[in-house]
């Protein structure tokens, strides 16, 4: 049994408290709003994240930062990219010993265009920071909350924490698997959320599923081909936290970021869309810092590239959907797979 | 416009009909039975296949072989494997002439594990074979029919016939690449029948999209890993024809080979299932050639394994997904994509 903090409440971060304690640990579940805090201790549920779940009894929340990392040698992170240099700085105030940080979120960094990692290795001092450690793979929360088969991937430079990191949170439902490019998995993570964004967009427009089937295997390229251009194993991209990530967020209604594709789709504008969903659609800042980011490296994202002109410069969505479609014949390995692993 | 035979009036075969139809061509589209032929030309539908659509006048209906082949220098065959050899003899005794012969059929022969494109150039002798040509993607012929964006690849030995077949066939809707690896692009439209089996299953014993995204990850990986055993580019399997082909195969209601899976996982015999169908369900041919080629050249294939004691041994659904559910902690670069290209 181990004390492990959880930073998130939402419904990602309670799902992820499930497990840990599931099996067996204390978890402190860390959250911003004192009412929701309470609802956990005293009612076991989170109803707004993850309605109709019992909580079990070994979650605690805390609304206080500096409690709930207390005396815990692994701090989970499962905060919105925008809040994450936040957060970080705060916890670097409070920490007194080395710990391990696992972090489950999905975002790069616009401007900076830095992974998740990175942004915490910048902002923890080494002297607290034993290891660093990326959770990922194909994982809607409301399915993992209701003990349902589920598989993910953990991702580390340190060989020793990702193996003690895969045991924290292995169980019968919910299989870990290793890989150490962490480069391919964050940017898997996180890059996936623009094609949900498009495979919205392409339903909203009344597109069906064999456009879908076409722009999630071009996404999957286009992600491969950035990805290998920053570091990544491009085999990578073929495992769970690539394609078996990006299949369950682009099919699933079950994705915010195809919810809020579809609604863009069908003719909402991108303010009124953020505010009715409620929560961090991830998409739409990935898009910025994967557009600038493309544009610094030199490789082509025409997937990205379309979803970023709707998104910011008010593009039609079915001029942009229209335009990715018309294009001329092809020889699909010199267009395609060939480039996949370049 | 050029005078050209689809063989097979099924949903496949006349929403090619119709795409060919649209381009100007004039389609003969043969099948067997007579009263479908005379639907075909007395009211331009095809109920049964393609509820809802009216077929351009310039598609026939006829149902003998020997008129449909008359003058024409293009046959598209859109048979099920099984009757596949039959046709192939019929038409040997037809051919005055060279013709190309395109084919859009998914399976490979049990016992003798051969593609389509290899049963063709053993039964049609080469003075009347012009080239083999298939045609591929990720393409419900509902959606094709209703004119909805579509990309499909065709791929020949021949580079010449294939860069004319993709002119006979591309439009605005209808987008069509070139890939010249044809064992690929084969295999994977074959063998993604099988993992659409497994994913109805899991969604018929009510898992999740977590399970489904894992599943077809991991049935992309068996696939590339026979695929490559067998020849064909490693590529190709990260294209429309193969991880394409395969989410649409596997994600939509409207797959033959998913209902079927469904319905077994929710309990049903095998017989009753193929009985409710009424269609040629190619994913259970399909199994057992795999199976077997699997075992004959020492490949790994997991899902194929479960799939084919579920099917022909009478193993309970829920075991079989259980057992490729509960492997033991593993690194994902090693148990799966390094063998991925291997």
């Amino acid at each position: 049994m181990e004390k492990i903090a959880v930073i998130g409440a939402g419904s990602w971060g309670t799902a992820l408290a499930i497990v840990l304690a599931d099996n067996g640990h204390h978890v402190n579940l860390y959250g911003r709003r004192n009412d929701q805090i309470q609802e956990i201790n005293d009612k076991h549920t989170n109803e707004k994240y993850l309605p109709g779940i019992t909580l079990p009894h070994n979650i605690f929340g805390l609304s206080s930062l500096r409690h709930a990392v207390e005396d815990v040698s692994t701090i989970v992170l499962v905060t919105p990219t925008k809040a994450m240099r936040q957060v970080l700085s705060d916890l670097k105030q409070l920490l007194t010993k080395k710990v391990t940080i696992v972090h489950a979120s999905k975002g790069i960094e616009p401007e900076t265009h830095k992974r998740i990692s990175e942004m915490i290795e910048e902002e923890i001092p080494s002297e607290y920071l034993n290891a660093v450690v990326v959770l990922s793979g194909p994982s809607h929360a409301e399915e993992v909350s209701r003990r349902m088969p589920t598989t993910v991937t953990v991702s580390s430079n340190n060989a020793n924490a990702q193996e003690l990191i895969q045991d924290l949170f292995i169980n019968s439902n919910f299989r870990v698997y290793t890989n150490a490019d962490v480069i391919g998995v964050e940017l898997g993570g996180a890059l996936k959320n623009i094609i949900a964004l498009g495979a919205g967009l392409a339903d909203g427009l009344g597109h069906g599923d064999n456009a879908k089937a076409a722009l999630i295997t071009r996404g999957l390229a286009e992600i491969a081909r950035l990805g290998t251009k920053m570091g990544a194993n491009p085999l990578t991209f073929a495992g769970l936290t690539g394609i078996g990530d990006l299949i369950v967020t682009c099919t699933s209604v079950h994705s915010r970021n195809w919810r809020a594709g579809n609604m863009l789709g069908k003719g909402k504008k991108l303010n009124d869309v953020l505010e009715d969903m409620g929560m961090a659609v991830e998409g739409v800042r990935t898009t910025k810092a994967a557009y600038q980011l493309a544009k610094n490296v030199g490789v082509e994202m025409p997937i990205t590239e379309q979803i970023y002109e709707v998104l910011f410069n008010d593009k039609d969505p079915k001029t942009a959907l229209d335009e990715l479609m018309a294009r001329g014949k092809t020889k699909e390995l010199e267009d395609f797979s060939e480039k996949l692993f370049l």
